[in-house]
């Protein structure tokens, strides 16, 4: 049962925009191919062999954390794209993002393939921000074929928002591990041969700010955030839990996941059958030592690719919603005192024939 | 005439990209309002009387620098909606971005109009690329309307990119002055009573590395991305440069504008007599010593609001190509020893009767 809260078309244009802030798109939008670059420790974890490429160590080659970084979007973009048998030239625009500031990962990784770019800043739900602006691009038929990147590398981050990796800080058992990963999808509105994933809706989120100053605890921080975006979504296409195989959020972690179920229930929602986190999956978090779990915009990309969209292709999911989650502090609003508000996309995407 | 080159429909939906990177929307976008919001220095400018806010200093009551920067975004897009007889929940999605690290002006200056905010990350070429995804949602039927807000602020970016203010260091003539303020646009699928300037296409740009590395000579980064936009939109939508009244850079200054024009007669193209900048015309750089101009990506979003959409509007010029400029560099990539690399992304506005 689909709201019918549409709104009216304007000036001549059919509006696909559905509810308080989704949108249906008329024509899904197939998720062409993707690729996951991850770090040595992330090919140490349960998803392991499930990913394209794994480093041997996080420098991959480089000099620096940030040239490390850039590398993971470039060989995932390379990969994806070598999947679809496509060439760079062929993808009309570039939808991607970092966590570092003004993006360098993302401007010295993506320049190279000569694309127009869209630079993104969503924090860790980036990846929801670049998939949900692709799809719209692809669905408006202003492009045939769009990539969506983003990464994240848990010594660049630590540098960005921490302290020097060389202190061996003590982390609290909330905080999380920044994945070393990048994931890149191709978008089309062309199937091709073997594509078996569409991008049908979006709910793109707002900024939600509980009041939470804690980021060693950035679960807490986003779990609001993703909650509001899973309700808005459930509301605007008028479903229940249950209508998805798994509702995804991005890196809450096991202490956000408490915070996102409990949110929910207090709401009258329970969605702890569905639930599932990429942070949560990618780390063994007792093992690793990795405590609440994964983070990172890379996260949720990686888990995506390697996973998620292997049990859609498969048929063994037939829809799922996958709510990436951002913290959105820096260096400097943490220093000046500020809260850390959280924002999550989200995207709905299904199994077709 | 038009360049025939424009894609095939694919899977059913009609295609709207036209040339090699450019789009021509089926039905133009009416930019309904705007808003440009300024500091104490741009308030004794040449274009001073034509702000719709002045501050008188430009901690604008705040605590912080950052603070004021996302007050400056939450009063500029408060007064366009004002102007446009709007409310905030009317806006469907936001679209915007800001310099600092991890976009923290975007962040706390529009968490209160809780919206759907894609948080966009282009340098100081940021307006454009919100204007762009903005332009490509409405037209698309994704949002009746949508917000698109920039921003920056002196003495924010000094703390970010540069040294703290009170070491008084000396800049070179290449410098450019990061412009306090802020730019708000409605853009909107329907025509309202008041609209007279329309999007009708856009050129998003790609990175353009020519290795300078002097980021206090940003004019000559940015220099041959906006030669490569601007070159690219021609030949995309078959024009030559007087098919435009103005082809308008973001913030090239002095310096880039001469690297500007060199380039594009390298290549056979002369833009000499349409060429404007925004950062040229922001400050009488002389009188208030400004040296090569403004920047930021507050410049281009305050003048297009303030002085371009005017003449627009009026009907002085009919048709103009909006180019706002970025560079791509952080304090990290710029201590890294990296180059700063350049963007720019071309929106086409019009007039309408």
């Amino acid at each position: 049962m689909e709201n019918q809260d549409v709104l009216q078309a304007q000036g001549g244009r059919a509006m696909f925009a559905c509810g308080g802030q989704s949108v249906k798109f008329p024509v899904p939008v197939f998720i062409r191919e993707s690729a996951s670059v991850v770090g040595k420790k992330e090919g140490q974890g349960p998803l392991a062999e499930l990913f394209d490429m794994v480093g041997e160590d996080d420098l991959f080659g480089c000099n620096t954390w940030e040239e490390a970084e850039s590398g993971l979007q470039r060989d995932a973009l390379h990969l994806a794209l070598s999947k679809a048998g496509l060439h760079s030239t062929d993808l009309r625009y570039l939808f991607a993002g970092d966590l570092l500031g003004q993006s360098i990962a993302t401007s010295f990784g993506l320049a190279q393939f000569e694309r127009p770019l869209f630079g993104l800043y969503g924090a860790c739900s980036t990846c929801g921000l670049a998939l949900s602006l692709g799809a719209m691009a692809i669905s408006g038929g202003f492009a045939e074929y769009a990539g969506c990147v983003t990464s994240s590398h848990f010594a660049s981050a630590e540098k960005e928002f921490r302290f020097p990796l060389g202190y061996g800080s003590q982390r609290p058992l909330s905080a999380t591990w920044t994945v070393t990963g990048s994931g890149a999808f191709i978008l089309s509105g062309s199937r091709g041969s073997r594509s078996r994933a569409v991008i049908t809706g979006i709910t793109p989120g707002r900024i939600v700010d509980f009041g939470v100053k804690d980021s060693l605890n950035m679960g807490s921080c986003m779990a609001p955030a993703a909650a509001g975006t899973i309700q808005q979504n459930l509301q605007d296409f008028g479903r229940r839990p249950e209508d998805y195989d798994r509702i995804v959020t991005g890196d809450l972690g096991s202490v956000g996941q408490r915070a996102l179920l409990d949110l929910l229930l207090e709401r009258g929602v329970d969605i702890s059958a569905q639930h599932m986190d990429c942070g949560i999956e990618i780390f063994d978090a007792k093992k690793q030592d990795t405590h609440a779990g994964g983070s990172g915009c890379g996260c949720s990309a990686v888990v995506l690719s390697a996973y998620i969209l292997k049990q859609l292709e498969e048929g063994k999911w037939k829809r799922i919603l996958f709510v990436p989650t951002g913290a959105l502090l820096s260096k400097t609003s943490y220093n000046e005192g500020k809260t850390v508000p959280g924002i999550a996309h989200g995207v709905v995407i299904e199994h077709v024939e």
